[in-house]
C-alpha cells in the first residue's frame, strides 16, 4: 500500500484529471448514438446483452440477407419484442413483417459495422496508414496489432506472419513522412524524442497453430521461428515489437519466447512483453523477469495491462477443476497493477514501462509514482485502446503527452471477436469506464486506493458465511478430478519421469487375482507397447474356464456379507480406491501411455475419470442407500429400497482401460454385487492396476476378482454361467449383441433373469452449420476425430458440413490436419500415435481403402517408418449416407466429410446410422440449436464444442439404438441398473392403535 | 347449543361434582402403583408408549420364559435403557443379564396381569359372579360383556354364543340371591325398582365370522340367527340385552339386526342398542331410529357412547381414501353427545337412555337436561367402564344413584386388546380423565360447553392456512382412487344394477382398434363367463399377423408426432382416460365380474388401480419430463432428459384385466411410445374397454392399437418384429422367458436393442411367527391365498408356520375356510368363484392331486354342481421345501402349509423358490421383523398384513429373480424403463464470453 501522502497526491491528481475532462463522455456511452443506446439497454438487461453480443459475434457469418433476417428474428424476436431503439427504423417506416426485416437488416448491418470501425483502425493497410496519420495529427502514437482468426494451420500462421511483414513494409514507407510527436527526448525523428514511430504488437499463438503447453519446447521453438522473422523486420525499420500476452495457458510459453528472442538481440532495446496484473502469478513473474534481465544484463520493456480474458480464465478453470489463475476481487487487480507499476518504475534503468489502462486512478497513481521515483519521461508511456475512453486519452495527452493507442487492424470477421470483448468489458458492472461515465459512482469511490478497497472486500467475503455445501452423509459434494494442467512445469516434468519409472519395471509376470489372492496360471501372454510392439510390458497369466469358475465361486461366496454391508461402508471402499489412484495418477497415466498408446493428456484424463467414477458412485450409493418412504397413508410404513443382484461379470474394453473398467466395476461393487472382471486382452496390466487399487482400498476377498484371458476361451463361459446375474459390458456391437442374446437364455440352475448393461459402438457426426464459428469448429472436429487415434466410442467419424460453408471448412480442416504429426504417443509433440494392435491397423486400413473408392481422399497423413501399429490420419470427402464409411464404425482416425444442402438434411443424415451415441453441432442459430436438441437423437449431444471427453456427473455417457440400452454411465440413474428395488410395507396398526408422526389423536372413547 | 341458563346450571353441577370428589384419583393415574408409573411414563414419551402398548398386546402370546425375555429385550432394550420403574426390580436385585431377565419377566408378568384384572371383572364365570356381587354391595349394577378373540369361524361364533348362554344360566342362578339395588322404582326385586339385574352386551360381529357389508343381507341374517338365541335366553331370565356398536363398517348391519330383533318381540322392553356420538352419521341415525320406533310403536333403549375406535376409523378411512366417518374435533363429539342425549331424553316416553361417559361435563349436562325435561328416574341411567374413573362413578352414585359398570369377562388373551384400548384412551392428550386427573386442565376448561369449544376449534382450523399441497405442474398431488365402500347402500346397490345393464348388451361383436379406427376381421372367438361358460359375453375379432403388422405400422407412423408432444399434454390424455374410467367404474367392474369372475370388491379394486396408474404415471411423466440440469461448471449447460423408445408391444394377463393392461399401456404411452396392445384371450372385452377409455381421452390415431388374438398365432410375430423396440409383458414365467430370449435376438432391420419389461410369477409365502396375532393372521392368510380364487401373482400359496403355533393356527385357518362358500362371483355371499377357464381348472386340480400325495389334505372345500370352472378351496399340510407344491406356481386356490422349527428356517424356506415376488410375515418380535426386512428377499414384503392388494405409489409392485427383472409398477423408477436418457451439453461460452446466472463478473480488462 502506498504511503498516505502519496495516496493523497494520487487522489488530488485524479480529481484534477476528472475536473479537466468534466462533461465529456466516451462515445460508447453517448446515448445519442445507436451504439450508446445499445450499451445502455445492455447494461439494464442481461438477457438482451447476451443476445446482442452473441449476435455481434455471429454477424460476420451472415453473408446473405436471408441468413441475416433469420438470425435477427431468432435472436431478438419480432419487432414488437425488440427494444425501441432497434425496431425504430422499421417502426417508423410502418413496415413490420418481411419489409420490416429488410429495414432491420440494413439498420443492424450499418450500426454493427460502425461499431466495429469504432475500434478498428483500418480494414486495409492503406486505410490503416491513413488513420494512423490522423491519430498522429491529434497527438497520439499507436501500436498496431493485426487482427486474425484463430490460427489453425501452418498456412494461416504463415499468412499472419506475412501480414506483419507487409504491414512493416508499409509503415516503413510511411514513417518517413511522419514527424516525430513532440516530446522531451533527444531525437526529433523519434516520437517524443525517444520512441520508435513504428510500433507493433504480436500475439504469439497466432504464429503456431499447434501451440500447446503439453509440448512446451516444441511450441516455444515454433513460435520463435516466426517471431524472429518479424522481429528482424522490426529492427530493420527501427521499430518496436511488443509480444502480447494471451490466455494463461500460454503465459509461460510467451515469457520463454520473449526471453530467448531478447537474448538473440541483446543490444536492440525496443522489444517488449505484456504482463497481466490480474494474474495471481504476475508479482512472481515480474520479479523473475527483472532478475533475469539484470542477470543477463539486457534491457526489457513491459506493457502492464489488467488482463482481457477474465471470463475465459474463470470459466476454463471452473470447467477443468483448476485454481482460478486470475484475481477474483477487482480491486486486487487494480492494487496489483499499482504495486507492479511501482516495481517496474523502480527498475526503470533496465525496464521501460508502458502503462496500459483506462482507469484514471491507475493512471494518476503511475504519474505520481513516476514523479516520486524521478523516472525520466522516456522510460514510461501510457497506452489506451483505440476507440475507447476518448476523454481519458485526451486528459493524459494534456498532462503527460505520451499516449499510445493500441490499434487493431484487419478484417471485420476477426474484428467482431475483438468488438465483443470491448463491449463486454465496458458493460461489466465493475468497469471503471462504466462507473465513471455511465453515472454510477462518485469520484471519491473511483479514486480510492484499490489496496484499501481490496482489503475491505476480502473482509466482507470472509465475513459472509459461505454457503456450506455438503454432499451425501457429510461428504464434500462430488467434484470432477482436475485435468492435467500443463501450464505447470511440474505436471510437464512428471510424465517423462513416470514413464521412466514404469519402464524400469517392465516384463513382470502378472497373476490373476481371485478371492483376495494372486493366482498364477501356466499360460502366459505378453502385452506390448503398440507404438513399439517389440517392447514387452508384461507377461499376463491367462484365465481359462477353470479360473473363471473359481472367481465366480469366490464372488458368490463373498456376496451375502458384501450385500449386507452398509452402503456407506461400501462407498468408503470406493473413496479409498480413489485416493489410491490419485496418489499414483502419473504412474497410472504412464502405464497406459505405454500399454495402449494414449497421449499424455488423454491418459491422465482416463485416470481422472476413473477417480470420478469412484467418487461419484460412492456418493450416489449413499443417496440411494437410504430407504425412501412412499405414500403417507396412516397406519402403514412403506419403504422403497434397492438390493444388489449377485455376481456381476464386468467385461471391459481397452480404449479407456482404467476409466471404463473402474466405472462398471465400481458401480457393481458399491451397489453390493461381487465382480468377476475380465479386462481387454490389450490392456491387462491396466486391469491389474485396478485390482491393486481395490486391494489397497481393503475390499474383502472375493468382492473383486481379476481374470484376464481370451474372450474366445472364456467369454461365453462367463456370460452363460448360471451364477452370473449381471453383465456389464462395454465394447463392440458384435460382441454386445452376442452377450445380450446369450444372456437371455436361462441356463439350468440359474437364479435370476440376467441383466445386461451394454455400451456398444457409435458412428458419431458433427454438423457444421453455415453460421458456425470455424475458429472453434475446426480444432474441435480435429480433436474429436483424431484424439487417441479416433479410438473412442464417442469419436467423431463423420462431419456433415452445410454446403454454404463446406469448402471453407474443409480447406481449413485439411490444412490443420497437415500440421499435425504422428509418432510415439509418449512424445507430446505428436498429435497421434499408433492404434491398438495389428488387427485394428489392418481393419482401419481396409476402411481407408473403402473410403477412397466411395469418396474423394482429402487428406492421408504420413506415418512413421518401422515398427508400431500406425495408420494415417485420413479425411475423405464426398461421402453420402449410403456409403459404408458413413454407416459402419471404424474406430480409428478416419473422418468422412459429407456435404448437406440444408440443416434438416444434415440432421437426417446425422441420425441415419444404426448407432446413436454422440453427436455435435456447431451453429450460432438459436433455432437450429433448438432443432438439434429435439431431433438429433443421440445419447450425448454437444452444442458448439467437441464430442469427446464426457465428464462424470456433468455429461452422463451412453447411447441408445444399437449403441446401447439407454444406460448412462456417470449419471443419476446408472446405479439403478445394478440393483433390484424392493418394497417393505409394515402395517403399524395393532389393536386399532397406530403410532403416527402427525397425530396424537386423542379422542376420548367412552 | 344450550340456553345460557341451562349451561350455567350444568357448570354449577359440574363444579359441585368436582368438589365432591376432590382429592381422589382414578387408580390409573395413581403414581404410587406400577400401572400409574407406566401411565405417567407413557404420557411423557410417545416412543415408550408405543413399545409398551405393543408389548401388552403381544404379552399373552409369550408363553415361555425365553419368548418373554427376548421380547422384553427387543421392545425395551436392556435394563440400562429402560425407564427406572421397569428395571427397578432387576436393579435392586443387582441382577442384570440373564438373572435380571428372570426378575424382569416376573415383574412384568405380574404387573401386566394386574393391569388386566383392573379392567376385567373375572376370568371365569365363578370369579365373575363373585365380583359382580361385590360391585352390587358397593351399589353398582353391571352390564356384562364376554371378551372374545376375533371370531374367525362358525365354531368360534358358536362357542361365543354358547358362552353367553352359559353366562346367562349362571347369572340366573345368582340373581335370585341378589337384592335389588335401592331406587325409587316400584319393584324391589329389580335394580332401582325397575331395571333387570341381569344385563349383558353382545358384539354382533362375534356371532358371524364372515360379516361383511358387501353381503349385507347375508350378514344380517347370520348374525340375527345367533342373536335371537341369546335374546330368547335373556328374556327367559328377564334380563336386558344391549347390542354393542363396533366399527363403522358394521354400523348399518347392527342397526338392521336391532330393528329386526326388536320387531320379533315388540312387547319385551329390555332390548337396547349402542350409538356412537363421534360418528358424523349419528344425528341422522338417531332421528331415523326414533321415527322408526314411533312408526312401529315399539319401545327402544339406547346406550349413547362417544365411541371407542377413533384411531382405527381414521386410519382405515385414510388408507382406503374414504371420508373419515368420525368427528375430528373432540369437542364436536362431546357436543353431539349432549345434543343426542337431549333428543333421547325428549323422547323418554319411547326410548330408555343409558348415558355412557366418564366425562363430568357430559354427565352434569345429562343430569340437568333430565331435570329440565322432567325425565323420570327409570328412563335413564349412567354407565361407566369397570376399573376406570373410580372417583367419577362414586360421584354419580352419590348424586344419581343409578350407575351401571360395563364389565368385561373372559380370558387374558382377548383381554389384552381391551386393555390396550383402555390404556390408549387414558393416555390420549384430549382424554377427559387425563386432563382431569393427570393435572393438566383447569375445571373451567373441563366444564366448558363443548359446542362453544367446537366452534372455536373450527374457527381456529379454518384460520390456519392449510399447507397447500400441489403435485407436479399445478395438479393436485396423487391420491389413490378410493376403494368401494360397501357401508354405503348405493355402492351395494350399484353392482346388481351395473351387472344387469351389462348383461342387457351381451353377445356383441368386438372389432380390433387400429390407427384410430375399428377394424373387423373374419375370425371370431367367443368370450364367456367362467362361472357359467354357456353365457357368451361377446364375439371377439381375432388379430392375425397381418392385423398386428398393420397396428405396428400405425404405431410407427404415429410415433414421431407423439414423441414430440409435450409430457404435459401426453399426461393430460391419461388424466382424461382416468376421468372416463371413474365415470364408468361400476360398469367396468361389472364387466370383469362377468368376464373373469372377480368378486365385487376385487373387480372394483382392479378398476380403481387402473385409474391410479393413469393418475400416477401422468404426474410421474410431468416430473420426469422436465430436463434436469447437471453439474454447475461455468460456461456449459448440461441437460439430462428422457426420450421414448418407439413402438411398444404390451402383452397383458387376464387376472387384472384392466389394471395391469392400463398400467403397462399408460406407462408406455405417457412416456411417448406408441402401443400395440394384446389383451389376454380370456379378457378381450376388458381390453376393448381400455381402447374405449383411450378413445374417449382423445388419444391421436395409432398411439394405441388394440389387437386381441391368439398368442400362438401372433405372439412371436409381435415380439420378433424389428419395429418393436419395447415389450411390456406380465404373465407366466414360461412365456416371459420365451419373450426375453426371442427379444434378445436382433432381427434384420431392427433399430433398437429391445427392452423387455417383464413381470412373471410368484410362489409367495407368509410366515406365521410364534408370537403372531392370529386374529389378524388367519383372515389375512385366507384373503391372500383365496381371494379371486388365488389367481393373483401376489397370492399367498405357502404359509410357513412356526412349530409352536402351528397346530393352533392351522386349526383356526381350516375352520375359517370351512365357513366360506364357493359359487358365482357375482353373488357377494360367495367367498370364491370359478377360476379363469377349463385349462386352469384342470391344471389346478392336477396340483391338488400332487399336493395330496406330497402332504396331508387339511381342507378341500365343496364346489357347486353344474357348469362353471370351479376348483375346491384346498389346504394341504405337511409340505416341505422339496415338494412341487412348495416350488411351482399353481395360480389357484391351493395353499401349502409348512411347519418350520424356527424363524431362520422359515425365512430360508420362504426364499427357496426361484420366484421372489411377494411375501409376508406375521410377527410381533421387533428382531424378527427386522430380520425379515433384511433377509426375506422378495419384491414386496408385507409385515403384519396380507400380501395382496399393492397400491400404486404406496406399494410399487414387482419382483426379482424369476419373478421379473426388477421393475416396480406404480413406483418412482417405473417410467424410466420406457425411455432412454439423453444428455445435451451446450458450450455457452462464445468469444470468451459466457452468460452466467451467478456472476456478472466485470473485471476491467485493460
Amino acid at each position: 500500500m502506498h504511503s498516505s501522502e502519496l495516496n493523497a497526491r494520487i487522489i488530488n491528481r485524479g480529481r484534477e484529471f476528472f475536473a479537466g475532462i468534466a462533461g465529456e463522455k466516451p462515445s460508447l456511452f453517448d446515448k445519442g448514438s445507436w451504439m450508446g443506446k445499445m450499451m445502455d439497454w445492455s447494461m439494464g438487461n442481461e438477457q438482451f446483452k447476451v443476445q446482442m453480443f452473441r449476435f455481434v459475434d455471429v454477424f460476420p457469418s451472415l453473408t446473405t440477407g436471408k441468413l441475416l433476417t433469420e438470425h435477427i428474428r431468432e435472436y431478438f424476436g419480432d419487432e414488437r419484442e425488440m427494444p425501441p431503439f432497434m425496431a425504430a427504423g422499421a417502426r417508423v417506416a410502418g413496415m413490420l413483417g418481411s419489409f420490416g426485416g429488410t429495414v432491420l437488416n440494413k439498420v443492424l448491418t450499418a450500426n454493427i459495422e460502425e461499431m466495429a470501425r469504432q475500434f478498428i483502425v483500418g480494414e486495409t493497410t492503406k486505410e490503416t496508414v491513413k488513420n494512423l496519420g490522423k491519430l498522429r495529427k491529434d497527438g497520439f502514437a499507436a501500436v498496431v496489432d493485426v487482427l486474425g482468426e484463430a490460427t489453425l494451420s501452418e498456412e494461416e500462421a504463415e499468412n499472419y506472419t506475412n501480414t506483419y511483414l507487409e504491414l512493416l513494409d508499409a509503415l516503413q514507407a510511411e514513417q518517413e513522412q511522419w514527424q516525430g510527436l513532440p516530446g522531451t527526448g533527444g531525437d526529433p525523428a523519434l516520437d517524443w524524442g525517444h520512441a520508435p514511430k513504428v510500433n507493433i504488437a504480436v500475439k504469439p499463438t497466432a504464429l503456431f497453430c499447434l501451440a500447446n503447453p503439453q509440448d512446451f519446447e516444441g511450441s516455444v521453438a515454433a513460435i520463435l521461428n516466426r517471431m524472429r522473422r518479424i522481429f528482424r523486420r522490426v529492427m530493420a525499420v527501427n521499430g518496436f515489437l511488443c509480444i502480447d500476452m494471451e490466455s494463461y495457458r500460454f503465459k509461460d510459453i510467451t515469457l520463454e519466447v520473449y526471453r530467448r528472442l531478447r537474448l538473440e538481440h541483446p543490444g536492440y532495446p525496443h522489444l517488449g512483453i505484456a504482463l497481466q496484473a490480474y494474474l495471481k502469478d504476475t508479482d512472481r513473474d515480474l520479479d523473475a523477469l527483472l532478475a533475469w534481465a539484470k542477470e543477463k544484463d539486457v534491457r526489457i520493456s513491459i506493457r502492464l495491462v489488467k488482463g482481457a480474458y477474465w471470463d475465459y480464465e474463470t470459466v476454463k478453470a471452473g470447467q477443468n477443476g483448476w485454481e482460478v489463475p486470475v484475481r477474483t476481487i477487482k480491486a486486487e487487480s487494480d492494487a496489483a497493477f499499482e504495486r507492479q507499476a511501482r516495481k517496474i518504475l523502480e527498475n526503470h534503468g533496465i525496464c521501460h514501462f508502458a502503462c496500459a489502462s483506462h482507469n484514471i486512478r491507475t493512471i494518476a497513481a503511475v504519474m505520481e509514482l513516476a514523479r516520486e521515483l524521478d523516472v525520466p519521461d522516456d522510460r514510461y508511456e501510457f497506452q489506451l485502446l483505440y476507440g475507447m475512453a476518448e476523454p481519458v486519452r485526451k486528459g493524459i495527452l494534456k498532462v503527460a503527452g505520451r499516449v499510445r493507442l493500441y490499434a487493431p487492424y484487419g478484417h471485420m470477421v476477426p474484428g467482431m471477436g475483438y468488438l465483443v470483448r470491448r463491449l463486454l468489458e465496458n458493460t461489466a458492472n465493475e468497469s471503471f469506464l462504466r462507473r465513471s461515465f455511465a453515472g454510477e459512482a462518485r469520484i471519491e469511490q473511483l479514486l480510492e486506493d484499490p489496496a484499501a478497497a481490496a482489503e475491505r472486500e476480502r473482509a466482507a467475503r470472509s465475513a459472509r458465511p459461505e454457503k456450506e455445501q455438503t454432499g451425501p452423509d457429510g461428504l464434500v459434494p462430488f467434484k470432477n478430478e482436475p485435468m492435467a494442467d500443463f501450464t505447470w512445469a511440474d505436471h510437464r516434468a512428471a510424465f517423462p519421469e513416470a514413464l521412466a519409472r514404469v519402464r524400469s519395471r517392465l516384463g513382470e509376470t502378472c497373476p490373476l487375482f481371485i478371492n483376495g489372492r494372486d493366482v498364477a496360471t501356466g499360460e502366459l501372454l505378453p502385452t506390448v507397447n503398440p507404438n513399439r510392439p517389440s517392447e514387452v510390458l508384461g507377461q499376463i497369466c491367462q484365465a481359462g474356464t477353470k479360473a473363471v469358475g473359481d472367481a465366480i465361486a469366490a464372488a458368490k461366496a463373498a456376496f451375502p456379507a458384501w450385500r449386507d454391508t452398509s452402503p456407506r461402508v461400501r462407498a468408503d471402499h470406493l473413496l479409498r480406491a480413489a485416493a489410491a489412484a490419485r496418489e499414483r495418477i502419473f504412474e497410472l497415466s504412464a502405464r497406459q501411455i505405454l500399454e495402449i498408446g494414449k497421449q499424455w493428456d488423454q491418459a491422465y484424463a482416463d485416470v481422472a475419470e476413473a477417480i470420478d467414477f469412484l467418487e461419484y458412485y460412492a456418493r450416489e450409493m449413499i443417496r440411494l442407500g437410504e430407504p425412501r418412504r412412499l405414500g403417507h397413508a396412516p397406519g402403514e410404513l412403506n419403504h422403497y429400497l434397492y438390493e444388489p443382484k449377485g455376481v456381476a461379470a464386468v467385461i471391459a474394453p481397452w480404449n479407456f482401460p482404467l476409466a471404463i473398467s473402474t466405472g462398471m466395476t465400481a458401480a457393481a461393487i458399491v451397489t453390493g454385487n461381487c465382480v468377476v472382471y475380465k479386462p481387454s486382452g490389450l490392456t491387462p496390466l491396466m486391469g491389474r492396476c485396478l485390482a491393486e487399487l481395490f486391494r489397497e482400498a481393503g475390499l474383502p476377498p472375493g468382492v473383486f476378482n481379476y481374470t484376464p484371458g481370451s474372450s474366445a476361451i472364456m467369454g461365453d463361459y462367463l456370460v452363460d454361467h448360471p451364477e452370473v446375474s449381471l453383465i456389464a459390458f462395454t465394447g463392440s456391437l458384435e460382441t454386445g449383441l452376442r452377450i445380450i442374446e446369450r444372456a437371455a437364455r436361462v441356463q439350468p440352475g440359474q437364479a435370476n433373469v440376467k441383466k445386461v448393461i451394454c455400451e456398444m459402438g457409435g458412428k458419431n457426426a458433427i454438423i457444421i452449420d453455415d453460421d458456425a464459428d470455424l475458429d472453434e469448429a475446426g480444432p474441435q472436429v480435429l480433436a474429436s476425430a483424431f484424439g487417441f487415434q479416433g479410438q473412442k466410442c464417442s469419436a467423431c467419424s463423420r462431419v456433415i458440413v452445410l454446403d454454404a460453408i463446406h469448402d471453407r471448412f474443409v480447406a481449413r480442416l485439411v490444412a490443420m490436419a497437415r500440421a499435425t504429426t504422428v509418432g510415439p504417443s509418449e512424445d507430446p509433440a505428436h498429435f497421434m500415435g499408433a492404434v491398438a494392435d495389428g488387427k485394428a491397423m489392418e481393419r482401419i486400413r481396409g476402411y481407408i481403402e473403402v473410403g477412397k473408392t466411395e469418396g474423394q481422399l482429402l487428406y492421408e497423413g504420413p506415418v512413421p517408418e518401422g515398427e508400431g501399429y500406425y495408420v494415417p490420419m485420413t479425411i475423405i470427402g464426398g461421402i453420402r449416407p449410403g456409403h459404408r464409411i458413413a454407416q459402419e464404425e471404424i474406430f480409428g482416425p478416419v473422418l468422412a466429410v459429407m456435404r448437406a444442402t440444408d440443416f434438416d438434411e444434415a440432421i437426417r443424415w446425422a441420425n441415419s446410422p444404426r448407432f446413436a451415441l454422440t453427436g455435435g453441432v456447431f451453429s450460432r442459430s438459436p433455432a437450429h440449436l433448438e432443432k438439434a436438441r429435439r431431433e438429433f437423437r443421440v445419447g450425448n449431444l454437444y452444442l458448439n464444442r467437441g464430442i469427446t471427453g464426457a465428464l462424470v456427473e456433468r455429461q452422463p455417457f451412453g447411447g441408445s439404438r444399437m449403441s446401447g440400452a439407454g444406460t448412462k454411465a456417470g449419471g443419476p440413474d446408472y446405479l439403478l441398473h445394478f440393483m433390484d428395488p424392493r418394497v417393505v410395507t409394515e402395517n403399524t396398526m395393532r389393536r386399532g392403535f397406530a403410532p403416527n408422526e402427525e397425530m396424537d389423536t386423542g379422542q376420548e372413547r367412552v
